[in-house]
């Protein structure tokens, strides 16, 4: 699929052997969301053993839908480290919005097609209750002919679960916007999941254009009362079968998880979705472990996050402080990204020397009180610096913090340092 | 030590049965912080099975020193919602800035008395090396009677760490402002520490004020190259020790933890400390899982402290986003306090139903749009109120993320809904 001197390119990069990643590759439990029609720098193999990788999601909404404005949000998540982007634009011109973000990104990108396929429904027949077949698959290889590299397809929630749905009614009811999209669409027309009957025909495009399968979690829990409830299991069941399928047929698969998740279910979540899901790599949105901190849902995310790819969860969607609130501005976007990168950095740094090294490296030039060498090593320069010259310091070795009683200061004399 | 009634009316604050907690109470795993010269409106337990609580910083330093700026630092976190304040003030005045605070708290608040003795020795005798017992002894009598309710004391540094120490020369050094006083005195006058030789006279003081003793992390470390490290435990052993002379002599105590902690070190770290110190209560200052997040350590300590209080650890010392870089502002640490109050309530809703209940509610209020009473049970209701408001919506009852393809919107006539 990829060529051996491409995959000792990314093994370089990823600070892995080259044979491990040729095996986990082989084994599903790595993927490399790359369209076949690509070249990109900012390659990226997402899996076990990896560095944890994060994705921000940008796009429009039909209330806030700005060309301009989307493609600042993605330099800013590019800038700021994100490892790939999602655009999830559901306003006016999906299509000029997804090419434009394609052919502007360094890094690859996703997209969720039900969103298109909705909006076309809207458009020629009044009603994303009237999508067809042909909606959605044309607008999978329109999305993979325009060298989209991920899509979430949400073919885990079936017309049973409806039934499910109606005699366990959630607190949060559906939360996935392709979910909610899917099971309206099921339950007033009666059917079940195109994109669960339709499968092979969506691997077949898949396949053709070397596209990765993100399987949707579109009964995430939305709600801690929702956590780990019995319709979360039943997709994550439907799922795991379609990881084999998608394997079978040599296309690269990852799938989706939750959600709002209580806090001592977290691990546990990522537990059992690896082992159901034959260890393919694990996409996470979120986990909240509250549901009251509406704009600081970056901090709730990046302590779910931190304790799933603790235990093995391999790609941390990020969440910003405008979850639950608003479109993001490129702001939110930065602020999100900061909080998962610290999430995956402190896993990194258990797994990865020259991860390790950037930490003790910064604490080294901090007991020192080195302060321009701390900036450098520091997750966000600009802050730290705005920060330490918002007040005046009275010795350039110490903050204001302490002052003269810099326990580093006091201790400075005494050769207990490094 | 407290009466009956006292109890009981706390029992009830605390939503725990009046027997349960004179039990705990009676063997140490919880305390109360409250000056017997005092009455204050926001009396609090700390320990086992109650709900997690978290303690605020403030206090001026040798380089910003405003009696009025700390005194609105007070207010904002007691209206942020702190449970406890300590006045970590070491610039000058420090006397008259404790009062003022103790006066102005409706909460307990500790101290650190080394700093005082350390001032008071540098006035009278040019040195805080020259600080003499006398100065510990009448600044921790002095603060008894103005009504301090809890003390921090580095008893747990001894002679022998800092041969240890030498040995084993760390990368942070030591990051305790009161550890490094000891550490540089002992360095200094090779003697034995002060605060460890006259432990009973501290513990005279305190049974007679019922002051709460915080046994000090002198050695917590201050970067994840010493985390869990041989110092650190060689404090923590001492410190079991003195958790027994505090609990024979009645006199109430907890203490104090790591520091710079690698995430996958952080469980086993209160798991350690609770068994080793007779299950008393764990005051946790963090943990951080990394050390480059200057500027948002507050999701950095978020992270730890959520992981910790699950495991058991009691009570969270709010870290702000100036962590590292300056001393913190009102609003830095209006921050602090939300990030640590996110940790603990994503704890407390695991083990009490009120809790539980405002999630729900919440969530429930969410599924159907109704924005006035989300912002009522939201963390932080200004802010979340703010967001919404930043961005214009097209109808009422959607917000800007996905404006008419809300998920709750399109399944809202699906009676999917509780």
């Amino acid at each position: 699929m990829f060529s051996r001197a491409f995959l000792k390119k990314l093994a370089r990069k990823e600070n892995v052997p080259f044979s491990y990643l040729e095996k986990k590759l082989k084994e599903g439990r790595v993927i490399i969301p790359l369209n076949s029609k690509k070249e990109i720098k900012g390659i990226v193999a997402i899996g076990e053993g990896l560095k944890v990788k994060i994705n921000t999601n940008i796009g429009t909404s039909t209330d806030i839908a700005d060309l301009k404005e989307e493609v600042d949000k993605l330099k800013t998540a590019i800038n700021t480290g994100t490892d790939t982007v999602m655009d999830l634009s559901i306003g006016e011109n999906i299509d000029k919005i997804r090419k434009t973000i394609v052919k502007n990104s360094s890094v690859p990108v996703g997209t969720v097609p039900i969103y298109e396929a909705a909006q076309t429904a809207e458009k020629r027949r009044g009603s994303i209750d009237k999508i067809k077949l042909d909606d959605i698959l044309d607008t999978i290889k329109e999305q993979a002919i325009d060298g989209v590299d991920f899509f979430t397809i949400h073919a885990g929630i079936l017309k049973n679960t409806i039934d499910i749905l109606n005699e366990n009614k959630r607190v949060g009811g559906i939360v996935s916007r392709g979910g909610a999209i899917i099971a309206r669409w099921m339950y007033v027309n009666r059917k079940e999941n195109p994109l669960y009957e339709h499968f092979d025909d969506i691997l077949d495009i898949a396949k053709k254009y070397r596209i990765t399968i993100s399987l949707g979690d579109a009964l995430r829990p939305g709600a801690i009362a929702d956590s780990t409830d019995r319709l979360q299991l039943s997709e994550l069941f439907v799922l795991s079968t379609l990881i084999k399928k998608c394997q079978a047929r040599g296309v690269q698969v990852m799938v989706e998880g939750p959600g709002h998740i209580r806090l001592d279910e977290i691990a546990m979540n990522v537990i059992l979705q690896k082992k159901m899901c034959s260890k393919a790599p694990f996409y996470i949105l979120g986990p909240l472990p509250t549901d009251i901190a509406s704009g600081y849902d970056h901090i709730t995310s990046a302590i779910g996050g931190a304790i799933a790819a603790m235990q093995g969860a391999d790609f941390l969607c990020v969440v910003t402080p405008a979850e639950h609130l608003r479109h993001p501005s490129a702001e939110d976007i930065k602020e999100g990204i900061i909080a998962s990168r610290i999430a995956a950095h402190s896993v990194d740094l258990l797994r990865f020397k020259d991860e390790r090294e950037k930490d003790n490296t910064l604490s080294y030039y901090r007991a020192h009180r080195k302060w321009e060498n701390i900036f450098k090593l520091t997750i966000d320069k600009e802050k730290a610096k705005r920060y330490r010259k918002s007040a005046k310091v009275t010795s350039e070795d110490v903050c204001t913090m302490c002052g003269q009683f810099c326990s580093l200061k006091i201790i400075d004399k005494c050769h207990l340092l490094k």
